[in-house]
């Protein structure tokens, strides 16, 4: 398994991002190759200072990179040689099995669209992100960022990409789907989350168990949670915030130190031919470590695959 | 001042109810009279329980309740003698100050509207929600559920809403008005927020500050925190699982103790021409007694006139 990494983006990159590549290797299976592409200088003299001598850390040079407060479509085109445009460059060409940056969100997604392209039957990709529940593993809400503004037909596909999903990944055999709403019952909800709702409900691959609430994003109701871009947004940014007052306030508790962003690493932009994820801007080495393990495991069960073969059939 | 209570409404009426008025009774200055609406026989044996031997808790008589589950119009209509259709009654003739009740959240909703109308001028009343800061006091947050779909122009007026209730109940001279939304930039944001943006920034009567994210709703960046009631009600009901959370989890903090609906009491309804507040369902004696201190200072600020000053200029 090749995995390539953005060894330019993140807010302390590329320093983190080399420590965490090799706490990976560390880690990872033997089989497994990490492909750190930037600066190959500053990337070499980084592997020479922490002593690197292993040979499953590659360097593949770029010679640009795009900055955290880049135009994500300019960017792409102007620079054809930023590390982003280059890895996504060696995941269409199927050169690796996976793409991850901790970089330019905007110009990830872009890339995606742009590189690898969405898969066919696929209205828009999401980004996802996951949820720990407070009974011990994780659910999966999508979209949290991609698409702000979702039509129902995008949404119902939501539900099924995070069933697929959360089959594969997850284990789940029969993953409910829950649409993240402002009551229980049917027919509440906004102009688009109440056609959504028929469209789940009528939808026989998945498993739709109705709506959820707000007080229901810990619990055990949904192993998929359905919401625009714009509404995943909020919530996850509400509860990174929710961890980070706790740290602050040195309230340490198992349940909540699940709600750490370096504990998962990224979020998988889900619908496009490859695997790819997200990292958070301010990634540590242990953030970068499992984004490349959650990379590996999307490579492992083929998920890019698993939409293929279920939207083109 | 008057202030009339529904005996009837929420989880544990008529007892928390009652329970709750008395000890409003015993804190409120002298001047305020509470009086309960419902079944005048029910409300005399508990006020006999509790060997209530005063004057400022009287007693009307309602011989109808609406329940929890029922639908808003229809009951209203159906239901002429209700608790709550014979409380906005009283408002709308100025027999009492402002009215409060923990019962069915859109019944109190539609009854405002029905009875003392909505404030000329104002497109639609929004229900608001106190949102505790890291620095201490509140930011008020609408809308938290009333209306699920808004217009950008609906939003505007929710900053200015806001911002008169900030400046007269909560003190704040030129309060802060942030627009919640999915990144901070101007330009961020779905087919609403972003001709809001403009409308907020134009709007010369206000100080917005511009876009909020999901992790500024706990520090000290708005006063006024500007959402539609589908992304509000979301926030809310989040917000007060983390607290149900913390307490299962036995883990006390001062800041997230305020997270406690106990503490407010209530969410008023803002833009109709008087003072209505609805306390939450499950509403002890505790909240019951802080509902109806919001209700009395909302009525000693005269909030509903200077909506009516505002808008109707």
């Amino acid at each position: 398994m090749k995995i390539a990494l953005d060894a330019m983006g993140g807010d302390f990159a590329p320093d983190a991002v080399v420590e965490g590549a090799l706490m990976a290797a560390e880690i990872l299976t033997d089989d497994v190759e990490i492909i750190l592409i930037g600066d190959e200088d500053r990337i070499h003299s980084l592997l020479h200072k922490h002593d690197y001598k292993g040979s499953r850390v590659k360097v593949v040079h770029a010679s640009q990179v795009i900055g955290m407060g880049e135009h994500p479509t300019k960017a792409l085109t102007q620079k054809p040689d930023s590390s982003i445009a280059v890895g996504y460059g060696m995941l269409a060409s199927k050169k690796v099995d996976a793409f991850c940056s901790a970089g330019n969100t905007g110009a990830m997604l872009v890339g995606a669209v742009f590189s690898v392209k969405q898969v066919e039957g696929i209205l828009r990709p999401a980004l996802a992100s996951f949820i720990p529940k407070l009974s011990g593993g994780y659910g999966i809400m999508l979209d949290v960022g991609a698409i702000a503004d979702c039509k129902p037909e995008i949404l119902e596909q939501f539900g099924e990409i995070g069933s697929i999903y959360a089959q594969h990944i997850f284990d789940i055999k029969k993953p409910r789907v829950g649409l993240m709403n402002l009551g229980e019952e049917e027919g509440k909800g906004t102009m688009v989350t109440q056609p959504t709702y028929k469209l789940l409900k009528e939808n026989k691959s998945i498993h739709f168990i109705g709506n959820i609430e707000g007080r229901d994003l810990f619990n055990d109701k949904a192993d998929v949670i359905v919401c625009d871009g714009f509404t995943g947004n909020v919530i996850l940014k509400l509860a990174e915030s929710i961890y980070d007052i706790l740290c602050e306030k040195k309230i340490s508790d198992p349940f909540f130190d699940r709600f750490n962003y370096e504990a998962v690493g990224g979020s998988p932009i889900l619908g496009v031919n490859g695997n790819a994820v997200i990292g958070h801007g301010v990634s540590s080495p242990t953030a970068i470590c499992n984004m490349l393990h959650l990379a590996n495991k999307m490579a492992i069960a083929h998920i890019s695959e698993k939409f293929r073969n279920y939207f083109s059939a």
